[in-house]
This record gives structure tokens, sequence and C-alpha cells, in this order.
């Protein structure tokens, strides 16, 4: 995480926290990101059927062109709530509205925590009150706001990155939350990124789905897709100032590409009580979407994750996981690369030293896997964590 | 498992197991089952794409009517061992045919244990010598060769069914190992079942099929899709014997249905390091194959898991990890009862008891969920555990 001083904020935003008493730890839980003037914004969401009421509110007003706010509570995660659940969401909309003074459908909602319990609606409209009183444009405001949407996360993860192109110089702001239940199929658990770039909706929507294909999901800490996965963007300057087309606009979208990568990276790497983080290319694919099935099995598998968590170069788990992916491969087109050290070779096991690797796997916190194939030249990059006692302790008494 | 005093032997069939020295710990891991005459044999094996040299073997030369042996050995998958390994699995069968007088395509081989490492050859002949002259036909033998086909299972799983019919009086005995690595698609773990029904190869195959979809398969640890999982079935008088038909063959499936279930569910609750055995009824589908795909994806969410363990009734989990299953139901479409406890109903949330509800789960082994659907009438069941630190604590070092 970048600290206050070195974050850049796009203009035309405003951002603050409050303790609103969701969270059961009373901890920072209600975070309000306001825009200036109107925000041309796009999104991507879970594929989950049983998807959350805030979902379904943004999904219903996206892409839009004067979209005003974003409110996002951690500690209760508005899903399974039923048309209680629906209300209770079109209603922090509205509540939000009017203090900011716009429309509800100009203000997006998104939620995090606990599933199938209903929104504190007082709590939350008192709260909405306060922090819509202290919003700011420092970045000290927008760091606070980006640890008032965590969970389990034992870090806030929070982007900038800044380009100068012909057309002026653009800034983009990203900031996530996730640390379990996160198996994004099409979208991942909360990151929001803030542009002062102006792009029209309809070239926010496309380069944010892109993004998300190669970032968020690349994401799985255990493969559960959440409920309430949700990517937004929000651009304050399309309405004003003259579109990005041409080299700026590939720029931006490189930009939005490198946050969203950050930012699932730091996901994977503080995946709940991980200790390692864990990098899969999967290379010599037919398709890219081979080679992410290939990738999220691998991820996805208990006994890679103990293995790793181990320091345990226990290949032949590797290999096996692939080889239950569904891709239809033969053994003989597989090689396996653990920490650039070749251990599994066209089908064929290499003679390399064990202890040398499991010292190195127990030493260092990032791991590598290269799983390569013969079948074509398509490849993909993905991230994981390692599976710990910690995570089934963590995850063990989590609502009781 | 029934004691040794209970367990009925089919006739025509010996047994024996000794420690080899595969396994490190020095325990028994080499098991023989030994037919007097040709038996009639079916098998239904892994579909991971990297599968084991003696699944191939077997593979090769089933169904068949003239099968004479089989070979099992724990502590060594064979599996991922390239050329080498598949000479070494043809060179078992051929060792064991020398031993047993027949040639080595009437010998099925079976390997569990740890992947990429060649079969200790020498040991193996070693055991085979000593374990081939030490056949019996008494129960005890039988109960020894279950114990020798285990690796981390914490106990034996046996079967033993009778059924008098028309035809006379028929004998089914199974055994079965399975603790991890346990997400089997269309086979599973290793299961071995003997009869002294005279059944049809040709007849064989489809009842041990339709058994193996509705116990083996409905079944997972941790779903991680085995290298080595095989299921064989040997009958002992399909060619001395009139050979089962109609109501006799139909008592005869049920009893491979009704064995395969019990392994399985044995299976299921061994898993490793679990304090849980749950059992997962989805009803209401539009097909089997949906039903399934429902429990899998519920059975294999570590976040399911992990609650169970917490003893905690944290239904959110289960409902949304039905939604992200790839079935396309709507929310209110779904409802869910935990050991008999309404707590989601068609996509609203109940009142109910959630501290009675954890202490209960606390007080017992066995889990029940119920998911109900409104698509159609198809329905499955399927068993998992529970996932704990301890199965992360047995994983971490498995090789190294």
């Amino acid at each position: 995480m970048e600290s206050s001083q070195d974050l850049i904020i796009p203009r035309g935003f405003r951002a603050g926290a409050v303790k609103a008493g969701i969270k059961p730890s009373g901890g920072l839980d209600l975070a309000l990101l306001a825009a200036v003037g109107p925000c041309a914004a796009a999104g991507t969401f879970t594929t989950n059927r049983v998807c959350a009421a805030p979902v379904r509110w943004c999904r219903d007003h996206l892409p839009a062109g004067d979209i005003r706010a974003v409110v996002v509570n951690a500690g209760n995660a508005n899903a399974a709530t039923g048309a209680q659940g629906a209300m209770n969401a079109a209603r922090t909309a509205e509540l939000a509205g009017e203090m900011l003074g716009c429309r509800p459908d100009q203000v997006l909602v998104a939620s995090t925590g606990v599933i199938g319990h209903q929104l504190p609606m007082d709590r939350l409209e008192e709260g909405l009150k306060r922090v819509s009183s202290q919003l700011s444009a420092d970045p000290g405001s927008f760091q606070t706001a980006a640890q008032a949407i965590l969970t389990t996360d034992t870090r806030a993860k929070v982007v900038a990155l800044q380009h100068k192109g012909q057309s002026g110089t653009f800034t983009l702001f990203g900031m996530a939350k996730g640390a379990a239940m996160i198996g994004p199929r099409m979208a991942t658990m909360l990151a929001f990124l803030l542009t002062d770039a102006p792009v029209w909706p309809n070239d926010l929507q496309p380069i944010l789905s892109d993004a998300v294909e190669n970032s968020f999901n690349c994401v799985s800490v255990e493969g559960h897709t959440s409920t309430n996965d949700t990517v937004l963007i929000l651009s304050s300057t399309a309405a004003t100032e003259p579109i990005l087309a041409g080299d700026d606009l590939t720029a931006f979208a490189a930009m939005v590409n490198s946050a969203c990568e950050s930012l699932a990276r730091m996901m994977a790497a503080d995946g709940e009580g991980s200790t390692h983080l864990i990098t899969i290319d999967v290379e010599g694919c037919e398709t890219r979407e081979e080679a992410r099935t290939i990738a999220r099995t691998v991820a996805d598998s208990p006994l890679v994750k103990t293995a790793i968590h181990g320091a345990d170069p226990n290949w032949g788990r590797i290999v096996s996981a692939a080889g239950y992916a569904g891709v239809p491969f033969e053994e003989a087109e597989l090689s396996l690369w653990i920490n650039g050290v070749a251990v599994y070779q066209a089908g064929v096991p290499t003679a390399f030293d064990a202890s040398s690797l499991s010292a190195q796997l127990r030493a260092n916190r990032d791991v590598h896997f290269r799983l390569v194939l013969s079948r074509g030249t398509d490849r993909i990059r993905f991230w994981t964590c390692d599976l710990t006692a910690e995570y089934v302790r963590l995850n063990a008494d989590y609502t009781t």
C-alpha cells in the first residue's frame, strides 16, 4: 500500500468513512465516495445466482453517464435477504441522494459481510448523515474509505496511477477489499476505481470488463464465488472535458489493467490466513479459457495449497490437479517448473533437489508455478494463496 | 467396520497382506486378492488426464471373463511416472502371474500413495513372494488386506452382504480406502468388490457403473480428483455356475449399490482430519446431473466445510455455494433445511434458533443439509466432511 502522502487522487472526487455500528467489532464500516459533478460509470458483477441486493441495484443502473456517489458498507452483505433487502438497498441510495442533492438512481451501493441478515437501516442512516458532512478530497480520506470497506483483510488495498497524455494528465485511483469467499467468475469482490480521465460510459464498460478478465477473474482464495462481487469505475470529467480517444484511450485502458492487476495481486497476497502468494502461469494452451480452467483448478486444490504451506515441493498434486481440470490434454504434453526448477518434463519426473527447493519455499512468501502444455499459444497468469490452519480457524467461527 | 467373525467371504477367493517396505512407516502395504478359478470382472476408473500406470493397465484388460488376482500396494501411487511406471505395473502383473500360475493379463493391479516416484520393484517382488505363499480364505486375511490398502485412513472400510435368491445364496464382500484426494468423477479411490454370484462381465459392468454413479461419485473430501481412482468387481462363479438373471440379477445389482454406498459413506466419514460427516440431499432439480453439480459445489466449498467444523449454522455460505454451481435457478426457487430446521425458504431467511442449531452441530458428528429447488423432480444424495486444521497439518507435510 502506498502511504497517504504518495497517493494522487483524481480531480472531482471526495471521500469519507465512519463507524456506523454495522460491524460487530465497532470498526470503520461505512464509506462514501462522492463526485462533485455527474460521472460516467461502468461495473462488473458476480455471476452467482444468489446475488446481493446492492448488486441488483447497480446492475439496473449501469452503465450510466450521471452517477454521483457510491455508498459501501462492510459487516453486512445484504445478500439472501429477499424483498426487504432490495428495499434496503434502494433506501440507502435514496438517503444518500437526499444528503448529497441528487436522485437515488445516481447513487450506487455495495455491501460486504455476513450473508442473510437485514441491514440495520437506523444505524446506516445515522452513519450516512455523519459521513456526508465530512467528505474531503484529501488523500487521507480515501485511505480511510479504503479501510472502511475491509472485513477480514489484514491491510487496505489501494493503487494510484498517473499518465501524461496528448490531451493532458489523468489520474486513476483504485481501492479493493477481499480476503475470503474469493473465487470470482466474471467479477470479484469489491473494487472501486475513480479517474479524472474523460471517458464515455460506452468506452469505460469494455475497458473495465477486459481489465477484470485479466485481474480479478484470475484470483482465487478458496474458489467460493461471492454473492456480492462488484467492480465499479467512475470518471469525473466525461461530462465536461473532451473525450479520450486514440492513443490516450489505449493508455487509459492500460492503466485500468495495471490498477486491477495490482489490486487482484494484493487480494491473493492477503488471502485469509495465508503465508504464501502463489503465481500460476499456464502456457501453451489452445485458448485462454482452457489456460484459465487449468490455473483455477490448480489454484483451488486444497492439496496443492496445503503442500505450499508446508514448503513441500509435492509437484504430483499440481500435475494431478491440472489433470482433472477437464482439458483433454495428454500427460506427455505437460511440463512443470516450481520457482524456475524443472520438476516434470513432458510427462516424466526429473531428478531435482527437493530439499533445496523446499528450503526456498520456506524462506520466501512468493511462489511461482509454470505449467506448459504443447497444445497452442494461449496463456494466462493466475494468483492464489496457500491454505493454512489459520484459514480454518478464521472461518470455523465467523457468524456465531 | 464389521468384526472378522461377522465377515462373510464369497466362495472362491483368498487374500493376504504383508509389509513390503513401500510405506515409509513400515506398515502393511501390499495386499493380494486371488481367485481359485477365473473370474468375471469389471471396473471403473479415474477421469483424470494424468492417470496412474495401474489404471491404464486395468483399463486395457477389462471387462474380462478370466481374471485371477488383484495386486494392491499402498505408499506409492505409480502415477506421473512415465514409461518406467507403465513397465513397473506390467512387471507387477507378470510377477504375480508367475507366482499364482496364470498369465500377466489375468492379474489386475492398483496403487495408492505418493505421486511421481517409481515403485521399489525389488521390495515389491520380495513382498509378492511372501504374500502369495500365505493366501487364505479366512475372514481375518481379508481384514488384513483391507488394512494394507490404507494410506492416511484412520480405519479399514469393509462391507459384506448376503442374499438368498431363487438360484441360491450369494455373497458380496467389499473393501475400500480413501481419506484425501477424494473428488471422484466417474470413479473413485480404491474399492474392491468380490462376489460368488455368477454374473457375466457384460452384466457386471453396467451394474458396477450404476452403483459407482450413486455412491463413490457422490463423495468428495476436498474435490481433488485422484490419478488412481479404481473400483473393481470380481465374480468367482460366472465360469462354472448358471448365470444370474431376472429377479436375482436385480437383487444382485441392489447389493452392489448398497455395498458401494456403505463404503462411500465410510470414506466421507473418514475424510482426513474430519470431525463431521455431512450428508447433502439436493431435490427438485431438472436432472440428476444438475442436482449433483449443486451438491458437489456445496460439498467442495471450504467456507461451508469450515463453518460446519465450527458448529456454525452459517447457511448463507451453503446457499451462496449453490448459487455459483452454474445451475441457472432463481433465488426464490431455493429452500434450505439444516438438520431438519428450515433456515431459508423460497429465497427468504427464516427466524430460527441459531444457538440451538449450533449446539446440535457441536454435539453430533452427523450433519444433514436438504436443498430443495422447484425446477423438477430429480434429486441426489451426496456425502462430504468438514475442513479442519488437522487436514491442513496432515497435508502440509506429506512427502518431505
